[in-house]
């Protein structure tokens, strides 16, 4: 059968490098993938809402710039998708660029996540170029062609791919750096061990967050990870996404849950899954 | 005495905005204040930092697109700067541009936050334009000489700067977006209403965040704001950043700081501040 996988584009991205890793992992059971590149993460997530994809593979959280907002906020509207995956890529920014040496660049051209990325870098050996942020690092590489004396921020795979040439490699600040991804769909999650989930609370109520933690820390449950996003209701208003090490099928954790939902004002779970190992392929990012 | 203040620039910005309020404040005061602008966010503080600028002021979070990571990235990097005091300044957004009407316009320019608060009425109005991401609203208006067929969003103060038409106003998807701004300078805090501060906590201990936010909890302090960013050693690694209603000075206060550096890796205290009210000056955006 043919599963169709809904992704950031165009072709080059680091979400298409990770829906490619989950894409082979997908044939070697046996299943049959198929890339479908969106201009968005939120219309890649809406698309698989509506079931004009199968799945979408959306990036989470990176290490060093944090959590996109745009997948978190998008999650929250959407009633229907569940996670089925978690995978963690690692990130290795390159320099693309036909100038002959760093000398000659002016202007950078990135997504912004990737500049941020790379700002120590910038700063010690390109310290009066223009930053330029652009929608993806692929778009990034269209302003190659204008002049030799623009660079770009993207990977060594969208170099392959543009045949665009590597001027320094990698540059990240942060050798480390890793961005981790979700595989959401349609279908009820698997189990795994880890849960994601995400609510609203009271607002103005003092220990109104304490209440939701102490459910699962006085379960022994530990969370992975902690997030709050604004409610867009008025500042100070916020939701909370968080990541435990459980299944939600788990007694103890069905036991947090019942607590969680008398002490927060709406709540959403978002599936329990496993993470995938990253397994590189040759057409992924070395 | 000349107060110098840095902020985003350049001028038209609403971080210019905010230190233009924060300057009509200090002139009231007897004061005689001076904006500088910085290229970036980070090289305000680092030049208030250095003593290069007397007060910094940035923005820290917005109601809707949430915090600003370069802002608690660059503090909890530098160990000097101190709270001053904290402003909220009401968000509008127009669409500027030379077009006839919104029918001959392809592509818009901003700030990726503005994009980002106007994403609803772009998908309403102008479903079918390009959106282009640009270092600040101001930075936008650039490319409107360019061609007719082109739209900036930025304020009607910045429209007014540069004299711009305003084709649309306010297209800002929630009428109560604000953004709340931080005055930061070498000198000790004042006192006030609210005390920030920041830490990490042991990786991998279950209930690690539980400790410290029962620190204040137990002995009723309101927490307004948890947010946690990534601490870039790994992936799961994370700083909080807090804000609590209570003057730090304050017994209670002390003694949850107390329990606070026994639970946590490294506590970072930003000042205690009172918030401004916002005042509308004929400079300011209405």
């Amino acid at each position: 059968m043919t599963v169709s996988i809904a992704h950031l584009g165009p072709s080059g991205t680091y979400a298409e490098a990770a829906a490619l890793a989950y894409a082979t992992w997908l044939t070697q059971m046996g299943q049959d993938p198929l890339l479908c590149p969106y201009p968005s993460i939120a219309q890649s997530l809406r698309a698989t809402a509506q079931g004009q994809a199968h799945l979408a593979v959306v990036p989470v959280e990176n290490s060093i710039e944090g959590s996109v907002a745009m997948t978190l906020d998008t999650l929250w509207q959407l009633d229907t998708l569940q996670i089925q995956q978690a995978l963690v890529l690692p990130i290795a920014h390159a320099l693309l660029s036909r100038a002959e040496s760093l000398a000659g660049i002016r202007t950078v051209y990135s997504h912004p996540q990737a500049l941020a990325q790379c700002q120590g870098w910038l700063e010690q050996f390109l310290p009066s170029v223009q930053l330029i942020p652009c929608n993806s690092t692929t778009e990034a590489l269209q302003h190659l062609d204008e002049n030799r004396d623009t660079g770009a921020i993207a990977s060594v795979r969208a170099a392959q791919l543009y045949q665009m040439p590597v001027l320094a490699h990698p540059i990240n600040d942060y050798p480390d750096n890793c961005t981790r991804f979700w595989v959401l769909g349609l279908q009820p999650s698997s189990g795994g061990t880890h849960t994601s989930l995400a609510f609203s609370v009271p607002a103005n109520v003092p220990g109104a967050l304490v209440k939701p933690l102490q459910a699962f820390a006085s379960r022994g449950i530990n969370l992975s990870r902690i997030e709050s996003r604004p409610s867009k209701r008025s500042l100070g208003d916020y939701l909370f996404f968080i990541d435990i090490e459980a299944d939600a099928s788990k007694m103890s954790v069905q036991s947090a849950i019942d607590e969680l939902t008398a002490c927060t004002e709406k709540l959403k779970i978002f599936g329990t899954y496993n993470i995938l190992p990253f397994q590189s392929t040759s057409q992924t990012i070395s």
